[in-house]
């Protein structure tokens, strides 16, 4: 899986999602980047840093979720040369939640690196239920807390 | 407040927190980018996009939360020549609150602007407690859900 080269952070978050939606362990720890300062941050669990840390956080998700099932949309971009940063919106679905979906809002951060682009850091926290499809962004509601 | 030059990213996020302990909107303000594509998510809050969301949010924080205190600690930063990364624990404390500090974590990523560093994206979300000072990086917990 390691001679994948993605071309864009686009590749990279599309391949990001698809190993996600899958559960595919090997898939997912390809699109990370090889550097042991990646940090992942799962909703409402710790800061992980490092590859290992990382690597098996996923494998505890994809061992004990089964049937999780992720959709990402409406994506915003910022980019440099070598850095992209994406927003995103995540609708989780799982077997036995009482609700369809679970919405979660993430940032993900790329890198351009020698072996193309590769993600550094995924942050996803719980989000409120989205604005009906068609709404004008979700901007200008009040947050809870800071 | 916006002729302020941030000379590394670092400068940036002391101001960023300073304004933020302080309830200052202006110095708030004078540390994010002045582009329309800034990204703020406040803890359980929606994704804010562009400078007058995020100045509402603040605005609103700050005139309601009357008195909350905010500790940066722990960061971990990964540069390239024209962004910075960081990730970092936030205490939160607040009159009222039960417990004497809420704990959060938080990504923020900086540009380097023509005008100097600025903030492009915060992303704070709840965290676990941290583990005691000493311990170890807080990494190894199983995530709740994804």
């Amino acid at each position: 899986m390691k001679t994948l080269i993605y071309a864009s952070s686009l590749e990279c978050e599309i391949a990001f999602y698809r190993a996600f939606d899958s559960a595919d362990l090997a898939a997912m720890m390809a699109v990370w980047s090889e550097e042991d300062d990646i940090v992942c941050i799962h909703p409402g669990g710790p800061r992980l840093a490092g590859i290992e840390a990382v690597r098996e956080s996923w494998r505890q998700i994809f061992a004990s979720a089964n049937g999780l099932r992720v959709r990402p949309g409406q994506p915003l971009v910022t980019s440099t040369l070598q850095t992209a940063i994406h927003t995103l919106h995540e609708n989780l679905s799982a077997p036995g939640e009482s609700r369809p979906f679970v919405p979660m809002i993430a940032t993900n951060v790329y890198l351009r690196t020698e072996r193309g682009w590769r993600l550094q850091l995924h942050h996803a926290s719980p989000a409120p239920d989205h604005p009906p499809a068609g709404e004008p962004a979700d901007a200008g509601q009040p947050p809870v807390l800071h």
